[in-house]
């Protein structure tokens, strides 16, 4: 969402966030899909022009059906984060990082050997990395500790690139360029969905043209005061006003 | 559901697991008691004759309510553990633990005081355990350094008694062990309620007589698969067949 907002200044953004049934990253296609479906018709009655799908785990699972269902276009993490290691890796030798959810869903992996054909790419699940950053422990010795853990089989295999398949991971990204090393690109897959939300606002000439100081609106499913406290750390950002969301279905 | 089976045999137990919204720790006190809520009314149409709160989080939040709406006896593992906490502690020098949501609910904390008072009640929330557990990591150098780091403030306590108040704990008792030194009782509040259940189920005159054999039965919200997986370790038996239950809500 900061990156969004940093590339399209001038765009209000509705923001909905499903905290009474997070997190995705350890749930099945099936659940994943009609969350998702849920959650695309909560933000269709706040008449948005454009949605994106800035849950990796949620992309990864209902993206193709989400844009074949519904009439608006569709930005989706998953898709840009590829765009973006396919512009990068010159070896092909490359790092995918994220949620048992997303790296079981092989959607990376398969969608990054279609437009590269033979990389090398080593896909790890990471599920202790959400739960350390929702503690807060992002400089802590534990979470050094952790990310060593789970790069270890990843430091063997000279990639030149790494994704940072899921939205808590960049708070972490000092530690995993630390053990890494300077030579391996972070490809944070929030910063390519901006600029493909930006691209395409524009194609589909539905950018706002004029600066009209956009005041965003942020609605969640579960307990918007714990949301508020938490937004400047998630979205870069200080939030006024969260409400609470709940579907009627 | 182990300790409980072993406690009471015959019964057949009817088990219901929130997989498609755990985990229910970091969730509102709001969302806590409606999820309980629909999950009391899918065992209720399974004709059940005794409710069991197994969940520390969700006993914290709607034991009180749930016992006063339905029509059923309800024993809850927080109630049991509190029972236990009692007549354990000589000095009244207790530490808890438990997910952010129990500890934050304050629960154990005043039901403790209300029974021993003047104790000296230390509540530490642990977020980072359940999912070490969950992720298997439970001989794990990582799971002995959170453990340290969680345990830290309650080593200086001075405690005779320490209350695992989360399912998810015990499964980490031998690092808390070894933490806090053999002068320490440990209670594991699923011990506790496994007790409790039995003498209630007498009590009302419910308990089954004879040996039936009893064949459980196990519904989850999401994913059955993986949870049958998850069985052996979670509640100590194999388990045949789980089958996926929602709610028409």
């Amino acid at each position: 969402m900061q990156k969004v907002t940093r590339k399209s200044p001038n765009e209000k953004i509705i923001y909905f966030g499903d905290t009474a049934r997070l997190p995705y990253g350890g749930k099945s296609a099936e659940t994943i899909l009609r969350y998702s479906i849920e959650n695309t018709l909560l933000l269709l009655e706040k008449d948005i022009k454009m949605l994106v799908i800035a849950c990796n785990t949620a992309a990864s699972y209902s993206a193709e059906r989400l844009k074949g269902y519904f009439n608006i276009p569709i930005v989706d993490v998953v898709e840009a984060g590829v765009a973006q290691v396919v512009a990068t890796s010159t070896t092909k030798r490359i790092g995918i990082l994220g949620t048992k959810g997303t790296i079981g869903s092989g959607i990376y992996q398969s969608k990054i050997a279609e437009e590269l054909p033979g990389a090398l790419i080593t896909a790890i699940a990471c599920p202790l990395f959400t739960p350390l950053v929702e503690e807060g422990f992002i400089h802590h010795e534990i979470a050094k500790h952790v990310v060593c853990e789970y790069l270890a089989p990843l430091k063997k295999e000279n990639i030149d690139t790494v994704l940072l398949g899921c939205t808590h991971y960049p708070l972490l990204s000092h530690l995993i360029a630390a053990e890494l090393g300077p030579n391996v690109y972070i490809i944070d897959s929030a910063t390519a969905c901006a600029e493909k939300v930006n691209s395409l606002l524009i194609e589909k000439k539905l950018d706002a043209k004029e600066s009209q100081n956009p005041s965003h609106k942020f609605y969640v499913s579960d307990d918007p005061e714990r949301f508020g406290k938490l937004a400047c750390t998630f979205l870069g950002t200080s939030v006024s006003s969260v409400e609470k969301l709940t579907w009627h279905l």
